[in-house]
This record gives structure tokens, C-alpha cells and sequence, in this order.
């Protein structure tokens, strides 16, 4: 019998800075239930599922940025999340922003966590390739995540999940080959992704058109390319007057859509992802041990050029 | 003005084994006419542009593999492409099969060269991914390359073209992201390539519809996320009984396909190719002084699991 886990995608439509936590979370609630109701065994929600994409403005006001963090995970307000897992038998990754007190100080970072069936916390992922700038940038479109995140510290780790690899990234990640490969290498099977990414930066003003291209195309090939599993849920729609893409989408090791979504609202698509198909994959182009050259990439993990 | 390179891709149809190198050459020289013709300043030929793919067959008589290889480059058959080029003044990459006296003793690899518009040798690659093996495999389709290849040992090179920074990759190399990687990290701006890939393979009748997709979808990752232009010509057509894909193209650095060869035959396909769009896909997502955590890809580098 296939070895299987049915992945569904929450994507949520905007979350506006006027909701309430309450609100956002019974929304999410609302989609878990939509996943188990599909027969889903895990679900993924966005980046910063839990607010809006505040990093499109500046803000001083520690208090007020601070506002727009979790310092637990559970809290008061996202216990009900958890507590509908367990309810549901339905584990999930779900993007927030993080505050941690860490090296005696408090950090800020851009997190996924993956919580279990039962409703526990399995692992957590911070993002590492942090986009954007720290300060806002003339003829560019606001966009300051190196304000108020540092870069990940985690490294990319996977996770069991009821005997299933699952690994985790968090937006712009995405588009790094280095992040589909190291999961890869780490034994991952399974990538569950969030993002946010408004269609129109004013930077590029002539690729507009292909900001969706742009999206699904780095997660096609490196599903391809590792043999995972891509599941990616969008924050999509008009958020603070911003307009973020959809596509979320669930993408087979053969690089193929298997499922995406059609709208830019909350939406859940799922798909019963056949695990066997990694090693079929495997066994056409990408036997690692044989093929890659690892002595012949030093390049790619040397500090040259890495620093500005 | 914009800065741009004008690549012709010269796909060629079979090449039967019982061609002499004569009638292959002049159908090349021919080919590098056409793209001389429609402008182009560089051209790109296939993998193994001189002969028949012989991998696809188990060869033990040392002197009729070697027939397949150059010893010298350029040889008294292939001079007339050399000529030619100079007498167009269209440089060219050439894919073939190579005899090399290195360390006390023959070698063989599988060599793309580069060469000038004035007909004299720029550089050398050697193919970095040899696939297939050295004996063939029961329920896999016929593809000993690793039998009767070296992999490459000259690292991912990138050349001086006429102040445009050129490297070069073949066939099973495209498959891999940390071609493009190593090539951009070098500095490549085109990164020129030739394959010959069979339409069916015994191992994977079931994605068997997917072979363009797997063709292209690497490629046009590799482009986007290292900001490249790649122009890619195959072998096509049934050469010795095996059907080969087509699909040759020029690829943008926005992942685009500028341009696709739409037949199995002999065919050129140009595309004047604007340098600056580098530049702009560069600043839109890919700073990679700022963003690239190479401390973090350590383990694409390391030799665990690498070996058999």
C-alpha cells in the first residue's frame, strides 16, 4: 500500500490590522476544520498568519512593532488553534512573529512552528533568507524585514511527523535553490512553506506580470530538483491596502501542480501526497551519493562575496 | 545602450553513427552559417555535436569507443568549423567527446569548448554530472556514460567573450542547481549548454510526458534564481533508433523562454540577448551579498553521503 500524508493548504485571504487576534485565529480555526473535513492530516497557513504584513511600514514604536509578535506559542489567544488540532487529529505549520528571550536579550525572528495531531509543539523553523531592507529605500517598495527580524538560527531542520520528514521555509526563502537542498539533504520529504508577496513592487514595475511565475517557478524546480513535496500557502488579497498574490499551491516531487488555489480569500486545497513518488523521482536523475560532486560546490557555502 | 549578446542556439537532428565527421561538420558549419545570417555573435551546439550519443550502447573494443573521441582539437575534420567561425566571425561552444593525455595517462570526458570569433580555443569544460553507469542495469534504459566518461575536473569555469562572461554546462549538469550557482558565483552572465536526452526511459514510463517539463523547469529555475541568460541546444530526433528530445531555447534571466526551437531537426534559434535585464532581476530579489547565508549551506558542500 503507498505510504501517503493528504496535505491541506490554508490560505487565508488579507488579515487586516484592524482584526482582532480573536478574529484572526477563529478564522484559522475555521480552515483547520475545513482540512479535517477533506481528510486532511496536516495543514499549512501562511507567513504571519496571525497579522497583518506589518514590514510594509516603518514603525518606531518598539511597544507598537512588539505588538504584532507572540512571546508564547501557545498564548491565550492562539490556545484555541492548538486545542482545534487536537479536537481534530489535524497537526499544522503556521507562520508568526516571533519574540524570544535568547542570549540574554529579545530577539525578534520570522517563525513557523509545527504542531502535531495532538496539539502539541513538534518543532520550529525561523527563516533565514530575511528580504527586504531596514530602512526604507527610494523608487523601491517599502519593505523593511531586516527592521524588525534578525536572519534565522536554526539552521534547516526536519522534522518526524507521525513518520513523515517535514521541513519548513518561510517566504523569500523560497526562491534560494540552497534552501530546497539543504531540507533535502536533511532527510526532508515534505516542505510546508508560507509567504506573503505583494504583486506589485515598484522596483520592477516591467515584471509585474510574471510575479506569479516568479512564485510558483523556484518551487516547482526544487521540488523537482529534491524530490519533495512543496506545500505553500499565500496570505493573499488586498491587505492594508496592499495587494498580496494568491497560488498557494501543492506541488509533487515530479514538479508538477497538484492542487492550487483559485482565489484570494481564506481557502483550503488538499491533496493525498504519495510518498513513494519521492524515490521514483529519486531513481531517474537523482541518485545524490552518485551523482553530486560536493568537493566541486565549496563555492556556494564560502563567505566570498556574503557580506556587503 | 543597452549592453547585450546576440546567441544563436543550433540545435542539430540525429547524428547517425554511419555520418562520417565530414558530413557532420559541414551540417554544423552550415548551421553556424544560419546563425551568422539571422546576426547571432555566438553560437551554442549540442552535447556530442561530432557524433552519435554512443552511451546508449555497451562498447568493449577500446579503439571503436575511441572513434568517438577527439584527440585533438581542433582536428583535421573539425578545423573546417574553426574556419568558419573566423570567416564569420561567430565564436561557438561545442559539445564532444574528449581524449585527454593528463597525469601519465588517457583520459576520456565528456568537453564542451569554447571558442572565439576569430576561430581560436577560449576555454574548456569537462561535465561536472556523468550519469548513467558503467554496466547496464536491468530495467533501466541503456546509458553508460559512466563507463566510458571521467566526470569533469576543471571546475565550473566562466571565460571572457568579448567582455560578456560566458560558462558552459552539458546535459545532465542542468539538472543540478548547483551548476547555475557555481557558474553565477563565478561571475557568468551566459551560461551556454548541450544535451542529448532520451524521450523514453525504461525506468520511469510513468513520466514519461513529463520530459520537456523536466527539461525546461531546471533550466529556467537556474536562469531565475542566479539572474543568467542560458542557451541550451539538444540533439533531437531518433539518432540510431532512440528518440531524443528537441526543446532547444534561450532562456532570459526572469526564467522567460525568449526563444524555442520547434522542430526535431537541424534548426537555428537566435535571440538578441539584453545584458542589463541581469542587473534588474539582480536588484529585485537576488542581492546576494545581503541575502546568501553560505554559513548555513555548509552541508551542500560536505562529502557525507556523497559516496557510494
Amino acid at each position: 500500500m503507498a505510504r501517503c500524508l493528504t496535505i491541506a493548504v490554508a490560505q487565508t485571504g488579507p488579515i487586516q490590522r484592524s482584526a482582532t487576534r480573536a478574529e484572526t485565529v477563529g478564522r484559522l480555526v475555521h480552515l483547520l476544520e475545513q482540512a479535517a473535513a477533506a481528510g486532511a492530516e496536516i495543514a499549512v497557513f501562511p507567513e504571519m498568519a496571525l497579522t497583518t504584513f506589518f514590514p510594509r511600514w516603518r514603525i518606531d514604536d518598539q511597544a507598537e512593532i512588539d505588538a504584532f509578535f507572540e512571546s508564547a506559542m501557545p498564548g491565550p489567544e492562539t490556545q484555541r488553534l492548538y486545542d482545534a488540532a487536537a479536537r481534530l487529529k489535524v497537526g499544522f505549520a503556521l507562520g508568526y512573529c516571533e519574540i524570544a528571550q535568547e542570549d540574554g536579550r529579545t530577539r525578534h525572528f520570522n517563525t513557523m512552528d509545527l504542531v502535531g495531531p495532538d496539539g502539541r509543539f513538534i518543532g520550529r523553523y525561523r527563516k533565514m533568507h530575511v528580504p527586504g531592507s531596514a530602512e526604507p529605500e527610494e523608487g523601491t517598495t517599502t519593505h523593511l524585514e531586516r527592521r524588525y527580524f534578525e536572519p534565522g538560527n536554526l539552521g534547516f531542520p526536519v522534522f518526524d511527523y507521525g513518520g513523515v520528514r517535514v521541513g519548513m521555509a518561510i517566504c523569500n526563502d523560497r526562491r534560494w535553490p540552497e534552501t530546497y537542498r539543504m531540507l533535502c539533504l536533511n532527510g526532508a520529504e515534505v516542505v510546508l512553506l508560507g509567504y506573503n508577496t505583494p504583486l506589485l513592487l515598484d522596483e520592477a514595475p516591467a515584471l509585474a506580470h510574471l510575479r506569479m511565475f516568479h512564485n510558483h517557478l523556484p518551487m516547482q524546480a526544487g521540488a523537482y530538483q529534491n524530490t519533495l513535496w512543496v506545500a505553500a500557502a499565500a496570505k493573499a488579497g488586498l491587505e492594508d491596502g496592499q495587494a498580496l498574490i494568491g497560488g498557494s499551491c501543492i506541488i509533487a516531487p515530479t514538479g508538477e501542480m497538484a492542487a492550487q488555489a483559485i482565489s484570494l480569500g481564506d481557502e483550503v486545497i488538499v491533496h493525498r501526497a504519495d510518498l513513494d513518488l519521492i524515490a521514483i523521482c529519486r531513481k531517474v536523475n537523482f541518485d545524490f551519493a552518485l551523482y553530486r560532486r560536493p568537493d566541486q560546490y565549496r563555492l556556494i557555502s564560502e563567505p566570498v562575496g556574503s557580506h556587503v
